[in-house]
């Protein structure tokens, strides 16, 4: 990780890695696929907590509260991790490729929140929405909390996120919310 | 297109398809960089009419309408080209690359949609979170569309995956909405 900030991640040879951690690199690959799993080994960890916290929920949580749930438990495990979290994010921000994997992990993660939202009886289409909902607040909560140098609280931040979509998502700008569409 | 769907897309060479269009390969090359781009390239002029037309709505109107009137305009564009939409669908769905090519080209549109909130004043996070939202509603509306045999009409879904969205959101499943958390 500290060799992908110095040199940038195209420019780390798993020899260095492994050299730094003090390991050979057939122990590093007997640990890793390849030196993009460093950053998104995480990502299984992640969304198995995500589908057993929102399997968990109260069954009569409705559909984004639920999938709430798995998020901000996401959000409580990554601020245990601040430096490993804000680092790994730097070096994805540098690079296109990983912000590809990211974007690709964030859709399996939505993915993964959908199935269990229904399998907790949500029909297809507000399990997809639902899910997509708690991933955009997941996302736009963690850019805030990384980007935010005085450590606000991050499941705080997302959970201010869903409020806040809440608001813009309301079909006029006194928050009036509605299930109308104003047309 | 044809090819993509009758041999897969990995199978089907610029050559092949160059031949069945009656061009030369060289041709083709002028006009698409590589074979993908012919499923590509739409994605410019999508985004551009995202941005044109959430550019031109009203300047009082909240974020997400706002950001929903681009993603109105693109699914009245989709609409009109259903057989090459359906196919382009079928293609991607068959193709791990494609599809994480493709939500790429959503997370582009997002930052373009949430961009073009932001020249409209909208604060930086808010124009984040609509434009997520727009983008969720454009997705799952389109895929509602095509899954559908009937033809349903693909503005009104996605209207209607707003309307869902805003419903799933909501902090109760009576639907009430509000702007404060349940705890």
């Amino acid at each position: 990780m500290e060799l992908y900030v110095e040199r940038g991640f195209d420019e780390t040879t798993v020899a260095a890695i492994a050299k730094r951690a003090g390991l050979t690199e057939r122990t590093f690959f007997r640990h890793y696929a390849d030196k993009r799993e460093v950053l998104f080994a995480g990502a299984a960890l992640l969304q198995q907590l995500f589908v057993t916290t929102v399997t968990d929920a109260p069954p009569d949580m409705p559909p984004v509260e639920a999938a709430m749930t798995g998020v901000v438990a996401g959000g409580v495990l990554i601020q245990e991790r601040r430096a490993f979290a804000c680092q790994r994010y730097e070096i994805i921000a540098a690079n296109t490729e990983l912000q590809e994997r990211e974007l690709i992990k964030l859709a399996s993660l939505s993915a993964a929140l959908a199935a269990t939202l229904r399998r907790r009886g949500v029909g297809e289409h507000p399990a997809d929405l639902a899910a997509e909902v708690a991933i955009a607040v997941f996302k736009i909560g963690f850019e805030r909390w990384v980007a935010d140098p005085v450590h606000l609280d991050l499941p705080q931040l997302m959970r201010e996120s869903l409020d806040e979509l809440r608001v813009v998502t309301a079909d006029t700008e006194t928050g009036r919310p509605t299930t109308v569409a104003a047309s």
